[in-house]
């Protein structure tokens, strides 16, 4: 199967003034604007990540991709180049790798991003898809999820909670929104939203050494986390709960020193909203603060691998 | 599990003066000496590349780099870094890991090459395992299959065949032989062979747009190729169509230009040694040529996938 696939897959590949040598040889040859390289890996498999049968095999190729690049914004890295790895199925695994292809290519193509080869095989078993994501970094400097500092404001991109409704396989990975942010301010600490909006916050104040309080009445909840709450049959989750801990909502979470914060605010300069949830502190842990200002610890939640 | 197990493997990443930013984050964050990157991956899994049970994991994690360190070799990069994503069946996964992971350092720490991150799973499937390696050119420049030139000479180091005997796991990939000759001979073309000898030939002569006479009495057939002959119950294979065929020798294929060839042959410059096995020509094909001077067309055999 591979010789015919990938022949189907050369011929959608189009060349890139950043292959100094593309696919087709034993490696590929990137140019890098400069001599740093960064780079992050991601497997999906059939089963935890996706389920065939029910799973749109473009959504799931283009989520592939979709993961590592919200890792690579996570570090304001721009997007380089992806080599992508397929184990399919022996029934039916050209049509899979065909639609997954489809789909990864697609936001490939929004990212200007070329896929500097991979491997392609079949096996007695189910799909497996991994994707390694190489960016670079720009001369504003790249985030860690180190260096929040108590004082900063946690700010957060877009809402939160309820993306098994779709946007777990849908969302845009805020690829552009981070290049802005460090072009135009202050950035101390970041990650992204994988596993749960306080479990990957917990991951900040870890590495930072600091603490954190929310503000409950700020969380932005999406119509998801609402949708979701509102026909609970099974448990009393709020759409506030799904918002905390649902996880894979892909959004950044920052730590923004206050004087750039309230700028931001202010200017919201991105096409989606960017949010105060709450300040970090400190004293390690995390809090939950209501208007009031009564104070609670705030167990993190989310998926734990 | 993973938590378990990247505080195991956490305690066996040391830092390295590569890293700008190690494992731990959303990504790594590596430094080049120059601009170019060089990327390459492979995946291998349970029932194609080895055998639960059969296998031993330290070799399959060996063998999971080794196949990348090889092509990296056949560019004549260094080796800067490689990411590593493992899918693990829940059943005695964590110790499945920690095997396949005690191999695949072992291999790194020879060559002094960091693992920049990755991604494990457990899932109700086979093992899986993708490695990803990066590498950086050098001042030699790196090596295209592409660029072998009629008149151009056919060298190979070490010895092929058989490799199904053990070399497919123990092969030590020739990193620092490639960068020795790239910086002291003139290359023009170069591939490593996993497929087969003459099929990798083939990969050339395609690339390079030219043919190739194999001189059948120089070809260096293994111990490994003979064994396999004395001991062919099934078929009449002989040790030298071992050799052309079998695959995983994970040797490099050089084109070198005649007066460098020569040199080369002369002073054996590597701990493995090197073999003339024949000589580009213009008109395409492959062909056998016996000692006493018949031509015959040699069709190309190895492991097509």
């Amino acid at each position: 199967m591979e010789t015919e696939f990938l022949s189907w897959l050369r011929a959608r590949l189009p060349d890139h003034p950043r292959f100094l040598l593309g696919p087709g040889d034993d490696a590929a040859v990137l140019r890098l604007a400069g001599d740093h390289c960064v780079v992050t890996s991601d497997m999906l498999n059939d089963g935890t990540d996706f389920i065939s049968g029910q799973s749109d095999w473009r959504l799931v190729g283009r989520k592939a991709l979709a993961v590592n690049l919200s890792d690579l914004a996570a570090m304001a890295a721009r997007p380089i180049a992806a080599v992508v790895s397929l184990l399919l199925p022996r029934q039916g695994g050209l049509q899979i790798a065909q639609a997954m292809y489809g789909g990864l290519l697609d936001l490939a193509d929004e990212f200007d991003l070329p896929i500097a080869g991979g491997d392609t095989n079949t096996w007695d078993g189910r799909t497996v898809i991994s994707v390694t994501a190489i960016g670079q970094t720009t001369e504003d400097g790249f985030w860690r999820r180190s260096g929040a500092r108590a004082g900063d404001h946690i700010l957060v991109t877009g809402h939160f909670g309820g993306s098994i409704l779709g946007r777990q396989f849908s969302f845009v990975p805020r690829v552009r929104e981070a290049l802005q942010l460090n072009a135009e301010y202050r950035i101390h600490a970041a990650t992204d939203v994988s596993d749960g909006l306080t479990l990957d916050l917990s991951h900040i104040l870890e590495s930072s050494a600091c603490g954190a309080e929310l503000r409950m009445d700020w969380i932005p909840v999406s119509e998801d986390a609402r949708r979701l709450a509102d026909n609970a049959g099974e448990g009393p989750s709020s759409a506030l709960e799904h918002a905390l801990g649902d996880g894979e909502d892909f959004e950044l979470i920052l730590a923004v020193p206050p004087d750039d914060a309230i700028r931001l605010l202010q200017e919201q300069p991105l096409g989606v909203p960017i949010s105060r949830i709450g300040q970090f502190v400190h004293e390690p842990g995390l809090w939950q603060v209501e208007a009031g200002g009564t104070r609670l610890p705030l167990p993190p939640r989310g998926f734990r691998h």
